[in-house]
């Protein structure tokens, strides 16, 4: 299974079973796995501590199972927060989208990195 | 589009059109990148300060728009993270899942919340 | 040394030692120094993964070792971070405390959670 | 009062009385004063988001204001956190000062960036 050939729904059906196995249930609030996913960004972050950005585009090859293994443990924390929050993670995405596109028009975003408050 | 008719592949291809039609891709290292994920899992943690882990699940419903804006804002980083850095997001979850259930057998894990270390 | 002898010039300066010592300096930008904080941050935060508000106190002293371990490394991040940015740590602290005053007046926010923007 | 001529009794003394004043203790357990300090540090890291981190001294200077006020909010999570919990700053921060130096003795350490597991 790949990007290509599975959908989101597969992938948080794969976590919850998971979680219903050993009982986790009772854990999984909105709360703490919001908790966790903050957790999880930062054990990614701190791979790229200490290097400058450029830098970080060679760290990926040279530690690429670490750095997989934390893009995993992200991905699990997100999956689980929208199935018991009840969110359609693809829809909330794509609205986002939308409104990124609203915020940032082309014309006056090109080649800027300001929040658009900034802008 | 939704989780049940969408692939990764597609999402990715839709945040990195946004990206390129900004001329963008000069910002997006995988440093800060990940730097961008920490930043907006912790937008999505603050809707849930000071309230009890139970309280947090009627929170998803009194806010609904503005955190489902938050986890649009996650996935769009992680999947930025992964096109940048060539990682297929899908095998990398897989990859971990079963990495977990090495780590967390039913057995020893059953309805403990304890990190792996100290199972 | 403790709380009520020491000054918050006396610490940056032990740290700035050991930063010095060990040719430190060239890694230590503001932009990776936040980063660390938020690292060391998520360390601490970890502690209190998936149990209640409620039961927080009772896990500082079933893991206060631990804890304070984490503790020193945020205080360490958000003085070196400090130091080399020139900023003075107590000056800052009471200036943001006079502002959360005036965004957070008594007879408003007295036993409310709420975000000022939604006072 | 500066960095020089305060100590960190002080401050903690000017946060818990502000804390008393809005009736704030029933929400400030050690879980949500983590949670509060790795939104603040994320807020912080904000600032140097898509920027070098050699810009991000220049960036200290064009935004001086805002980033001390960061540096507020962080200051004030920390040192609730330790309140809370019965932990002094001081001595949490030396102690692992002394850990630093045994885990990156010099000779070992000096101008290198890896982690200690990885030196």
């Amino acid at each position: 299974m790949n990007d290509q050939n599975t959908n989101l729904e597969n992938l948080k059906n794969i976590a919850t079973e998971l979680v219903q196995q050993r009982d986790w249930n009772q854990f999984h609030t909105p709360k703490d796995l919001s908790m966790n996913l903050s957790v999880e960004a930062n054990e990614l972050l701190e791979k790229f501590l200490w290097i400058t950005s450029k830098a970080s585009f060679e760290e990926i090859d040279k530690n690429r199972q670490e750095i997989e293994d934390e893009v995993g443990d992200v991905l699990f924390s997100i999956l689980r927060f929208c199935s018991v929050s009840n969110i359609d993670t693809t829809a909330a995405f794509l609205q986002k989208i939308e409104k990124i596109k609203l915020k940032y028009p082309i014309e006056k975003a090109k080649g800027r990195h300001d929040k658009y408050t900034k802008l």
